[in-house]
């Protein structure tokens, strides 16, 4: 068993509405000194170990991300 | 400048329809050996060398996340 983590970001010439949603409340809270958030996917996985990387990608690019308007990034994690 | 990664995940109580339904079209798609997926958010965030650390917990915790149903991680990136 590993732990595996994908984070779905969209890419950077996409708008990113609720990123700049959560920017903008920011001043009105009372919070400064945030220039830019941006909002993406977080995923984690529990897999066999026979899962391979290529394998993961294509989970990744098929599955949890949308290739067009998103890049994603996978990482094993020690867990 | 610094860059701030935040990962927002159901707490492992809460139920996660999104990511059981990733978990269940895996093998309808081809994708053995994937045991369990779990989904959350991941943002970015832009800030100046001003904002602390006890200032990025509490705007996680009120903006980012739901601290009922939701657990939080907040890391500093070098970029």
């Amino acid at each position: 068993m590993a732990r595996v983590v994908v984070d779905v970001m969209p890419k950077p010439e996409i708008l990113d509405p609720q990123g700049q949603a959560v920017a903008g409340a920011l001043p009105r809270m009372g919070f400064a000194g945030v220039r830019e958030v941006r909002q993406g996917k977080h995923f984690e996985l529990d897999i066999d170990d026979s899962v391979d990387d290529e394998t993961l990608h294509r989970i990744a690019g098929t599955l949890l991300a949308n290739p067009v308007i998103e890049d994603w990034r996978v990482t094993r994690v020690s867990e």
